[in-house]
């Protein structure tokens, strides 16, 4: 069964996304696994702290080794072969095929979401798949390892309703856009669905969203 | 004040993330405004359905034109210049410029999550801005509706701590990186902090940081 340990210090941010819709299910199906690790735990001195100020000079604060270290290797104590996700902006780009790789995988995946400015460069000898979600910035690292462990998990065989689900929608196929689609009622303040996709005529249809299918940008 | 209003069935999954860390500092500081509109209180019938299967066969089940509009209208009855963000795979590519576009925007913004297998196409006649936030696929859009916010929001000046912090930043200058950042201590298990950051010499420093500054992929 696939796990994710997710590192953060703010798991009060990411539980409840997991504790709901599909994510939920997964876990009640035995299909996944989730458990959190809570950085701070793992601070140093009385307060606890986990971050400094960069040498050399610069804004914010970076995360610091040894905290990051520990909780990793917390995790590794138990189970040595876990892999070690970083979400960052030097990480290799997320898209379907990954999250299809992971699905596969039946591995356990530590994820540290990083926090702060930023991250000692040292604690990258301990990532396995540094991992970017855009070209943007974010607070945090919770947001991109829930769209990982989403996007994963939702490709599990029994997690989806339909069987079928995973399959034929957007990215499945490449870079293929999902084509268009409607559902009732037929008119809905003047706009119509298109008759085609009343027909009946399979090949038609088939034609029909083939034609229409978009390309994403 | 930037003002954004989420349009989910999963409001549970959605106001944590919003309610903790520098989000919740945004909306204390008077920064920022979040509020939430259950797509479910505009179902129909008995059991406030909001979706149905789609014209001309297909697995699952999308989102109907009928619940959605009402929602979106209800909004925009109070706030008739709100603009509407779907997040799409067809969707414009969010990048850090958009982020950046939002953030000076002052504007209110709704954010539809789409959620099952997709929506009907008509929908799209009330969205401003589509949105893609990756080439992956997701159980629904409360994810990007966060990473959206939470890009956005933490550049409003004010929300961050170092007010410079936003700026220097990874993609802050198109796609450049930032470079490798170090902290405390200088040595971690023999691993070393790199000798020009402990230098002094601003002009080394700086030569250094430029040359080992990445790019994304």
């Amino acid at each position: 069964m696939i796990k994710f340990t997710v590192i953060t210090l703010f798991r009060e941010a990411v539980e409840p996304y997991l504790k709901t819709s599909m994510m939920w299910k997964a876990t009640e199906k035995g299909l996944a696994q989730f458990d959190f690790v809570d950085l701070r735990e793992f601070g140093l001195g009385p307060h606890k702290s986990v971050d400094d100020t960069p040498y050399g000079g610069g804004d914010g604060m970076l995360l610091r080794c040894e905290p990051v270290f520990a909780a990793i290797e917390s995790v590794k104590a138990k189970s040595p072969d876990a892999k070690v996700i970083l979400p960052t902006p030097v990480g290799k780009v997320w898209k379907q095929d990954s999250a299809r790789e992971l699905a596969n995988s039946d591995a356990h995946y530590i994820i540290l979401c990083p926090h702060y400015e930023g991250y000692d460069e040292r604690i990258m000898s301990l990532v396995d798949l540094p991992i970017s979600l855009g070209k943007y910035v974010l607070t945090g690292g919770e947001l991109p390892a829930l769209i990982i462990i989403d996007s994963v998990v939702r490709l599990i065989p029994g997690v989806l309703g339909g069987e079928k689900s995973a399959e034929i929608e957007s990215f499945s196929d490449g870079d293929n856009l999902e084509y268009p689609q409607y559902t009732k009622p037929y008119d809905f303040r003047g706009m119509k669905v298109p008759d085609v996709l009343l027909s009946g005529n399979h090949g038609e249809i088939a034609k029909w969203r083939k034609e229409n299918s978009g390309k994403a940008e």
